[in-house]
C-alpha cells in the first residue's frame, strides 16, 4: 500500500495564523508537530516513508519540504502540481504516478490537516479498509458521530459487507446538514461522519475517473504517456491547467457502484475553523483556550492565540483572538466560518496579509521585513548552517548587511569574503552578490536596503541551490 | 485670570493607545488636535498663552511639550511635579507660583483631557464663574445630565445666587451613583455633572486648603518662600514628596462653605473608558466605529482603533479592540473600566507595555526598536530637524548606522562627519559619539546595536541640549 498526503489547503480559514502560502496543515495548532507532520508520523507506522507521496503546489512546497524534513530522514516523495485543480485531479494525478511504477498498487489517500485522537484504531481500521479495497471497492473511513455537527458531510452505510468486521456497502453520501438532520443522524448508529480518508486500488480509482469524469481521465493519460519522459514538465505546466476542477466526492464517490465503508471511532476532526478548537484541545476552568503572551481579565470561553506581542483581553465571551506579527482577528465564535469572507475582502486590498507572514520561510533559512519607509527595506535574514542564498544582483537598490550572529561568507563582486558577528558589508546596485552560512551554525544578520525600487521581483540570479534561477519572483 | 491646565492621568483607561508615560491627553482619539491640544486652543480664546500654566510630571513633560509647540509659538509656562500627589496639591502649588506674581489673580483649572463639545457656551460659562469667584466663591461648573451617566459625579445645586445667571450655592457633592439614583439625578433640573472645571481667586483657594488641610498647606509655604529662589528646587524635591495625596473635591470642596456652581450645556464629557467614545464620536450605520486598517464582516456596536497593522474582525457585538505596533486589546464594552485592572497585571510582568510605546517620543525626535535579539537590537531613529541627541558613551555595546533618510552629522571620537542616506557608520564601544541633525529636513537611521548588554541605562551622557547630561535613563 502506498500513501499519499493532499497538502492543500488555502489558508484562509485560520487566518491569520494560516496564509496562502502558509496553510493550516503547516501549523502547530496543538501538540508539537505540526498538522502535516502528524499525519506523517501517523502513516509512518503503517506505510515506509519511501512510499509516501505528498501533493502539493510550487508556493506550499519549500515549506512542507522543510517541516517533513525535520520528521523524517528517509526519502520522502513530492508530487507538484503545477497549479490546484480539486481533489479529483490531485489523487488521479498520484494514481497514475503510482500506477506506472506498480500497476498493482492500492493507495490511502490522507488529507494533510486532520486531527486524529486515536491512532491504533486509525491504523487498524486502514488494515481492514485495504483488505476491502483488494476486492475492488472505494473504500471510506467514516467516524462515529459524537455531537450533532453541521460541518461535516456524512455517509449512510448500507448493508453489512461479509468481508471484515465494521464495514458496510454506502447508501449514501450526505451533504452538510442542518442542526435538526444533524442530531437525527447523531441518533443513527449507520451514519457516520465522511473523514476523506479513503483507500483503493490504484487501478479502480482509475477506472472511476475513466467512467465518471472522461476529460479529467483524458488529460490523466495524456500527463501519464510522459512520465518519467523530458516532455514531461511541459505536458503537465500545458495539461493540468485545464483538468476539470472537481472533488473526488461529487466527480466519482457520488456515483460509483462500488462504495464501501469502515465505521472507525479514532476521534477523528477536520478542525475546520477556529471555534473547532474547542473539540480538540482541553479548555481550561474558565473554558478558555489561551497561549503565547495573553493576561486576560475575566473572559471565559474564549479562544486566545498570541505570540510575542501582548494580547490584554477583558470580559470576552465566546470570542476567537488570533494574534501574529503583522494582523490580528477578532471574531465571534459563531461567525467562525466568515473568516474566509473576511480573507476575500483582504485579496482585494493591496497588502500581502493573506498570502504571507511577517517572517518568509525559504529553502536556505527565513526573512522577516521589520520596517518599510520611503526609499528603505529593514530585514533580518537567518541563514541555516551551511546553506546559501542565490548569486544574485538588484538593478534599483543597494544592500547594507550587519551581521548580529554567526559568520557570514560574503560574495561581492569578484571579491569573497567573511563577515564575522558585529561587522558590517555593503553591496552597491547592479553588483553580484551572495550571502553564505558555511558554518554549522546559524547566521543571523540585518539587512537595510536602500533604493527607488525595493520590490522581491528586482532581482536577478545566477546561481542558485534551489533551482531559482528563472524565477523572478522569490529571494 | 490665568489658566492652569491640569496634565496629569496614569494611561490606563485607554491602554494600548494610552501609556503610563503617554496618557489619554496625548492622545488623537477624534478630530485633529490630541485633547491636550484642543484643551489649550479652546482656553486660548480666553486667556493669553503667557498666562496659562501646564502641571505635570517630568516623564510627561517632554512629549506634552512638544505637542503644544505645534499648538502656539507663545511663551507657555510649565510646572513640573517632581512626583504625582494628587489635585490638591497640583493646584496649591500653581496657585502658590501664580500668587507670587500676582495676589489678586484668579484662575480657571482645567484638565488636559475632557471633551466639550459647545466651545462658546463653555467660554461663556468662565466668564460667569469669574465674576463668581471676584466674590470668594470657589466655582465649579456643572453640566446638565443628558443621560443617567453611572461614570461621573454629580452637584446638586441650591439656591440660586443673585450674582449671575445661572448660578447656585452648591447643596452637595455626590458620589458616583447607581444607576436607579443616576436616572432619578437625570430628571432633576438641580443635579448636575461635576466636570472638575474650577474658578476662583488663588487667595480663596489657598484660604482654604489652609483651613482644611493644614498640612499640605505648610508644605506648600515652605515651597512657596523658596519659589524664584536658587534653594526652589531641592525644597521641592524634598518635600513635594511629602505633601499628602488628596483630590481637591474630597479635600476642600466637600467642606468648604463657599462654593457655587454654574449650570451649562457645554456638551462636557469625560471620556473615561474605551466605551466612553460612544458618547462623542458618532458611529456608522452598524453602530461601529472604526479607524485605521479594519476589515470588517458583520460586527455591529463595536469600536475598532487600528494602525498600520491588519486588524480584521467578524461577527462582534460591543467589542473594542485597540491595537498599537506592540499590544492589542480586545474587550467587552462593558467590562472598559477593568482594562485598569489589565494593565496593573502588565505592570507585574516584567515588560514595558504598559509604560511606553513601541515608538517613543523624545525631545530630539523618536525611536522605534524594530527587533531584538540575543546580543543585538536593531532601532529605527528618526531626529527632527535641527535636533541633535547627546554626546555619549556606551560601556558595553557598539553601533552601526546607516543613514536612510536626509543627512547625519556624525561625532565619533575625535572625528566630526556627515553621512547620506544610503551611507553608513560604525560606533566602536566605549567611543564618545553624538548624532545631529543640522539640516531643515527629517534624518532617519538604521542602529544596529551589538553587545552584551543593550539596556537603554547603559549610557554616559557628556553634553545635552535637553539638561539630561546627570540622567541615565533615556537616550
Amino acid at each position: 500500500m502506498y500513501g499519499v498526503i493532499l497538502a492543500g489547503g488555502s489558508g484562509t480559514r485560520f487566518w491569520p495564523l494560516s496564509r496562502e502560502e502558509y496553510p493550516k496543515q503547516l501549523l502547530k495548532i496543538f501538540g508539537n508537530r505540526t498538522l502535516i507532520q502528524a499525519t506523517l508520523s501517523r502513516i509512518s507506522e503503517l506505510i515506509p516513508t519511501e512510499k509516501i507521496y505528498v501533493v502539493t503546489t510550487p508556493p506550499q512546497l519549500e515549506q512542507i519540504r522543510f517541516q517533513l524534513s525535520l520528521e523524517t530522514h528517509s526519502k520522502l516523495n513530492y508530487i507538484s502540481e503545477p497549479e490546484r485543480r480539486d481533489t479529483a485531479a490531485a489523487i488521479g494525478f498520484a494514481a497514475m504516478k503510482l500506477q506506472k511504477q506498480d500497476p498493482e498498487a492500492s493507495m490511502v489517500v490522507l488529507s494533510s490537516d486532520h486531527f486524529i485522537k486515536d491512532e491504533p484504531e486509525f491504523l487498524k481500521s486502514l488494515c481492514i479498509a485495504e483488505k476491502i479495497a483488494q476486492e475492488g471497492y472505494l473504500v471510506t473511513l467514516g467516524a462515529k458521530p459524537i455531537r450533532p455537527e453541521t460541518a461535516y458531510g456524512y455517509i449512510k452505510a448500507g448493508p453489512s459487507l461479509p468481508l471484515a468486521h465494521g464495514a458496510s456497502k454506502v447508501e449514501q453520501f450526505i451533504e452538510k446538514p442542518d442542526r435538526a438532520k444533524a442530531v437525527r443522524y447523531l441518533e443513527d448508529e449507520n451514519t457516520l461522519w465522511n473523514t476523506g480518508i479513503f483507500v483503493w486500488k490504484v487501478r479502480t480509482i482509475l477506472d472511476e475517473i475513466d467512467r465518471f469524469l472522461p476529460e479529467l481521465s483524458e488529460g490523466l493519460k495524456e500527463i501519464g504517456k510522459t512520465i518519467g519522459t523530458e516532455k514531461e514538465e511541459k505536458i503537465l505546466q500545458t495539461t493540468y491547467a485545464q483538468l476539470p476542477s472537481i472533488s473526488i466526492d461529487y466527480g466519482v464517490l457520488e456515483k460509483s457502484e462500488h462504495l464501501a465503508v469502515i465505521s472507525t471511532d479514532m476521534g477523528w476532526e477536520d478542525v475546520g475553523s477556529w471555534n473547532a478548537l474547542d473539540e480538540v484541545i482541553p479548555r481550561d476552568n474558565s473554558g478558555n483556550i489561551m497561549t503565547g503572551n495573553v493576561v486576560n481579565v475575566g473572559s471565559t470561553d474564549s479562544i486566545i492565540y498570541a505570540g510575542k506581542r501582548v494580547v490584554g483581553v477583558v470580559g470576552l465571551e465566546n470570542i476567537v483572538v488570533a494574534d501574529t506579527d503583522d494582523a490580528t482577528l477578532v471574531c465571534n465564535k459563531e461567525s467562525a466560518q466568515d473568516v474566509k469572507k473576511l480573507v476575500e475582502v483582504l485579496k482585494k486590498h493591496n497588502g500581502d496579509a493573506h498570502r504571507i507572514h511577517r517572517t518568509v520561510i525559504r529553502a536556505w533559512g527565513s526573512y522577516t521585513i521589520l520596517e518599510e519607509g520611503t526609499g528603505y527595506k529593514v530585514k533580518k535574514l537567518v541563514v541555516n548552517p551551511k546553506s546559501k542564498l542565490s548569486l544574485q544582483m538588484h538593478e534599483n537598490r543597494s544592500e547594507h548587511w550587519v551581521v548580529v550572529e554567526g559568520i557570514a561568507t560574503v560574495t561581492c563582486g569578484t571579491s569573497v569574503y567573511t563577515i564575522p558577528a558585529n561587522q558590517s558589508t555593503f553591496v552597491p546596485m547592479g553588483v553580484k552578490h551572495r550571502i553564505e552560512n558555511a558554518t554549522n551554525d546559524f547566521l543571523r544578520l540585518i539587512e537595510v536596503q536602500s533604493g527607488s525600487y525595493l520590490g522581491e521581483d528586482d532581482i536577478t540570479r545566477f546561481e542558485d541551490d534551489y533551482g531559482r534561477v528563472l524565477s523572478k519572483k522569490t529571494e
